[in-house]
């Protein structure tokens, strides 16, 4: 069974995406298992102080390093983790080629930073893969952290009951948009649904489908500006 | 104040990380108000039905165009929403520019699909924005549904406390990495911080932010074949 643990100073954000859907049912079945820790539990100063100013002066406040180095040690005297994983802008930005990855993965470590992030000493002390979201700001890392063990979770075998279901997924195929998909009624409120997919002909149905995921795919990198 | 509505087939999901942190200060505050609708409380069939099948013969359940016809017309009759934001893996990836765009809205509806998605009829008919949120495969589109609202939220004036702390974070000022930041101990397991952060001449501070900077964000475009 994977092991996921996660380190948050407001650990409390990650409670509900982790206990319903799908991240809920892989640990019922036990396909995987999931820690999460509370940063605060691991300052042993005597006010429990788990941030401070930066040094320079900017704005803000910064995560210490001791809470880290506590917790972080604390769990990799426990196992050996095969990924330590840091939030960070900085990162490779995450793709579904290191979601597969991970998804093999028996520990994996996530550490999320928040506010103005994380003394910079422990990523360069622990860190083994830094992941991005991509180019924009969010209030800390524990959102990606998040999209990091759904992107992993419904990938160990068994977690979705059918497995055609997650191979052909947008993107399961490199950067590949899936054809639009339409369920009943076929005809609702004078918009129907493409003759050809109530034909029963799979054949057809197939060749219209990898018509449509090429144009859509086309128009995805054009407005990402993606080039292969 | 501006408000934000989301719609989900699994709102439970969304609790925890809308009740912590900025986000939940933004709203105390009175910055912004969040509500969540229950895809489910808009179906009027006798089962309560929100899935079904799609055409064509693919594996998994795909969500009903009805309900959310039901849902988002009911909304937009009580207000104007400048955006309707569809999470799609099709759609333009979320960005700094997205977000700071989004940010100056009265009202923005954002309606998040599950499992296989939702009836492309949905998209077609309502959709003002559909972001994506990269080359990757989730269970859900509310994680992406919280990113866009915690990357709004902190951008509205008045949410952060000291509202210089946003200015000079990552990607704020286009592609750009923030330099390392440390805080107390100045040394920690033979670790220091650099000098020059601790030497209080703030030309010197800010000119080594600003090579650290260009360095950071140099690698992260190699990394991840960013062209500007």
């Amino acid at each position: 069974m994977m092991r996921i643990d996660l380190i948050s100073a407001v650990p409390e954000l990650l409670n509900s995406p982790l206990s319903y859907s799908i991240i809920k049912r892989a640990q019922v079945k036990k396909k995987v298992e999931i820690h999460i820790h509370n940063l605060r539990d691991y300052a042993y100063d005597k006010h429990r102080q788990i941030d401070d100013k930066p040094f320079g002066g900017k704005a803000g406040m910064l995560l210490k390093p001791e809470p880290f180095f506590e917790c972080i040690e604390k769990l990799m005297s426990e196992r050996k983790y095969n990924h330590i994983i840091f939030t960070l802008p900085q990162g490779k930005i995450f793709d579904q080629k290191i979601a597969n990855r991970f998804s093999l993965a028996d520990n994996i470590l996530i550490v999320t930073g928040h506010y103005k992030g994380i003394d910079d000493r422990v990523r360069e002390f622990f860190a083994t893969d830094e992941i991005s979201i991509g180019n924009f700001i969010l209030s800390g890392g524990e959102l990606l952290g998040l999209v990091i063990v759904d992107a992993i979770v419904r990938l160990i075998p068994g977690v979705l009951n059918d497995s055609a279901s997650a191979l052909d997924d947008s993107f399961q195929d490199g950067n590949r948009i899936e054809a639009p998909q339409y369920t009943r009624p076929s005809e609702f409120r004078g918009m129907k649904v493409p003759d050809v997919l109530l034909s029963g002909n799979h054949q057809v149905i197939t060749k219209w489908e990898d018509e449509q995921s090429i144009v859509l795919t086309e128009n995805w990198k054009k407005i990402n500006n993606i080039v292969e």
